[in-house]
């Protein structure tokens, strides 16, 4: 077995759960959230820098490592782990989620999806099959079924359609599998149908996978049918294995989805608003350029201990922010990447503790809700 | 004394030296190079990256701090060693050079140069009074008096009235001064004239210095006249007082300038060149996005022991460095400074072992002269 779920408990009043999750590249403590490292490397930071944040796992994206520098480089590099110096495990997306955001530079076929690259228009055909052999060269412990991602909103009969080529995909993307170190998620569509969302349960839970993925979730469509979709559909999945909701989220996406089941999580959010100077606390989002932390003493975030909090007020901050240094990205990447793995390890702790209603409810109280 | 300079050694065969400099935030080796940390951030790196290059002191450039965040703020934030959260020595020129290479952006009169922000087209007046005050208010160890960087090509007469006027700002400069905490460098100008080179270091001299630098150097001259005078000149200035070559330089200039009496230089050449992905190796410079690299899975430097060189392949570097990542910055810029730094270390090592003049041919055999 490429993947092994522990699970240690349950919560008494929601579907959350605590475990362990063991991969070829070692253990991570479930509930957890990903990283992105889109081209291989989380931007900004290194791998020294992932870890002291507090992460276990990280993600790569599929389709950029397939054009750039290319999976067949990498694989001749000693894999994706050994490339960018990153221990622990990795799980890659299948790339079609970037390939069906091209838009009009793709072009869906029932047997997989012809695109151009962003970088210099080369023509490509991804095919299940494909997509499995380009995440086995990358090595990556946790690969994703080649899958169309729904739009939302979507008919009943356009997600129903979709819906089907995403099962016949899997089964072929299982076909093509060849390496057991690698464990290879399922990934449950059906847009905001929740028949559709059953059947697909169904399906892709009979052809069986290491993991299961919720996607198409998080594409635009509201926050309550997001939510509607995660209570009602996780708990439907084998108890037994991981279940991930693919691209969420905000810290309160993920504490709601942790209620309903959901073990992964992956998000560009702590390490995209970084970027642009929007920094979590426990409080509020603070805009780091905002005039008002011009001498600011103080630390992003008091109650918070990381690299960034523990060395530099606000005041810095906000210079290294207006000035465009590259500093400001790094210092604003590591304090958002920490407060996202301190949030999931207070989730868990609550979790241990027997505590996570409360935990949840005191959370979304301070938050304001949803 | 705010500075204090103990002379270990001298070189049989040159005018080198090896020594200790003694400043308030500690004690550093000389020979030394610092590296340039423009707007209080050495590009890129974080404190504890700085000082696991090797660095023992850093640059900061009065001019950028005192346009932002502005000295007052920083000095209310703790002063310049608590505002970017590096606690050994920093050195702040005076703002002049930057302020003259404004162009038609600045006036100079007997008084001072006025000048206009690059960043908002404000008006400034920066007095040799004023250097000192806001060098106070950053509070680095060591401060630089307000000169006039005499351009390249300049007339006799020309070198001489800029002479003059810089030997009475570094009067008012001296004057001025009111922390005893800080020391104050003097400015040794002349242009390519050594009679007026030699009168600079008399005036200079009387006036009575921590320690004294050569100005107007690598300002576009040849390189043979920056060598020849910093030959002719470094032996005469104050033998028990650091020697300061400014904004020198290359490593062929570094080792040159060793052998002149220098003991200090500061450049913006490794983290530039680093952030250009211009890579210095113990054999040649390469140019890291080079197609050459893309499979390669050696170090950019196999002799080199620094976080880059000990994590990452040439092959990920280059993917990176095209890719446009921002780690592509910190990496390569760790591997230039750590260079610098183990450049530096060697030419201590070589004056302690009383083999500085083999080090020094050995390293222009390597590098095909100057």
């Amino acid at each position: 077995m490429p993947l092994n779920l522990e699970l240690l408990k349950k919560d008494a009043g929601s579907s959350a759960r605590l475990g362990k999750m063991t991969t070829a590249h070692g253990t991570v403590n479930t509930p957890f959230f990903m990283p992105v490292g889109t081209q291989g490397t989380v931007k900004s930071l290194n791998p020294e820098q992932i870890l002291n944040c507090g992460s276990q796992i990280i993600l790569c994206n599929t389709y950029h490592l397939y054009l750039r520098p290319g999976h067949e480089i990498i694989k001749k590099l000693g894999g994706l782990h050994e490339f960018m110096n990153w221990t622990g495990p990795i799980l890659t997306d299948s790339g079609g989620f970037q390939v069906f955001s091209l838009g009009k530079l793709r072009k869906i076929t029932p047997d997989g999806v012809i695109f151009r690259s962003h970088i210099d228009g080369s023509k490509h055909f991804l095919t299940p099959r494909k997509a499995v052999e380009v995440q086995e060269a990358l090595g990556s412990d946790i690969m994703m079924c080649l899958d169309e991602c729904t739009p939302y909103p979507a008919t009943y009969s356009e997600t129903k359609k979709s819906l089907d080529l995403t099962v016949q995909w899997a089964k072929l993307c299982k076909e093509a599998k060849t390496n057991a170190e690698q464990a290879l998620f399922g990934i449950v569509q059906g847009g905001t149908y929740l028949d559709l969302r059953k059947q697909a349960v169904e399906e892709i839970g009979l052809i069986g996978f290491d993991g299961y993925a919720l996607g198409g979730v998080s594409v635009g469509e509201p926050k309550e049918i997001m939510y509607a979709i995660a209570e009602e559909v996780t708990p439907k999945l084998p108890e037994d294995k991981p279940r991930y909701l693919m691209g969420v989220g905000t810290p309160e996406d993920i504490v709601y989805g942790v209620s309903c089941g959901i073990d992964m999580f992956d998000c560009v959010i702590p390490t995209r608003c970084a970027r642009h100077g929007l920094l979590f606390t426990n409080s509020e989002k603070i805009v780091i350029k905002n005039a008002r932390f011009r001498e600011d003493n103080g630390p992003i975030d008091e109650t918070c201990d990381c690299y960034t909090c523990k060395n530099f007020s606000r005041g810095y901050l906000r210079h290294l922010y207006v000035a465009g240094e590259i500093l400001a990205m790094v210092l604003n990447t590591i304090h958002n990447v920490h407060y996202y793995m301190r949030l999931l390890a207070q989730i868990r702790a609550a979790l241990e503790e027997n505590s996570f209603t409360e935990f949840k409810k005191t959370f979304f109280n301070k938050k304001g809700g949803f």
